[in-house]
């Protein structure tokens, strides 16, 4: 109950009493998308997100709760020794063989091993957010990501940067003219 | 001399004599995505990073070097009214119909109208950057895309982080085995 480990994307809609009609909300439009642990090495990771082109990845606890909703940058970041991570000075004089392979130097670090120890509050949502709150809790975050979580945290599913993009319909036959 | 608006993909590459042999660098990746200036309308940013599934934007001055490195999450911010960018509880409250359309409510405001009033500082890589070097960047400024720029500022190309991952090979052969 509420453990499984396979994020779904059906959201289960608020209740009809609750629910204000004709407008889009995080449950209607979150798909389901890959997800990591902070048991996970950080190749993994790296190599999730490069494959599935995703934008980021959402971190869960062993309940399937969001610890941590990472931009693509911030999953990078966690394949980048720690030492060349602020200083660019460092990373400019690495031998460039070694510049080029960095992220295998990782080993079998983990996710938990990498992710920044002041833990950021991870970008979520309810089922029920609009497109606005949506759209303000990414821009707010700098998150091209964000998890949908259920009354009891737990992750039912994600909505990508592109895919609110596809919901405004900024792109559609509605749209201001151009300037 | 190097005050046209396009961006080309081609970047020079440093002399010889100060190349080193056998490694990737930011002029060897880097490709020519569409650029904004200040002037364009907000609209238009968003529509261009929706239709091109751009992870940000790059905007130029009138010389073509690079203002602002945009994030996917910080163009979707310029699209949002400013009273509900810092306040998610206002968000909440706006009626639906409103928040599946709150960027139409731009009118012609431009994407200079829009920036913060604080510049960051754009994320900028020289030609010769090393794939290290460029992932440190990505890294430390939280942005899944860099500017490419010669001595003289101008913008030569951009690198994605998609373009990076694919550069690095991280799921190439030589990866790691998954732990």
């Amino acid at each position: 109950m509420g453990v499984s480990p396979t994020v779904t994307a059906g959201v289960p809609a608020r209740p009809a009493s609750e629910r204000r009609d004709g407008a889009m909300q995080a449950g209607d439009i979150a798909v389901s998308l890959p997800t990591v642990t902070s048991a996970d090495p950080v190749a993994k990771a790296v190599r999730m997100m490069a494959v599935g082109r995703l934008p980021g990845l959402i971190v869960v606890d062993a309940d399937s709760r969001p610890t941590a909703v990472l931009p693509g940058s911030q999953v990078l970041r966690l394949a980048i020794p720690a030492s060349f991570q602020e200083d660019p000075m460092l990373a400019r004089t690495v031998d460039e063989a070694r510049a080029d392979s960095f992220w295998r130097e990782l080993g079998g670090l983990s996710v938990g091993d990498c992710l920044p120890r002041q833990p950021l509050r991870p970008a979520t949502v309810s089922a029920d957010a609009t497109l606005l709150e949506i759209a303000a809790v990414m821009a707010r975050l700098r998150s091209p990501l964000v998890a949908v979580v259920g009354p009891d945290g737990v992750l039912t599913g994600t909505i990508t940067l592109d895919r609110l993009l596809t919901s405004l319909a900024v792109t559609g036959p509605g749209e201001p003219p151009p300037g």
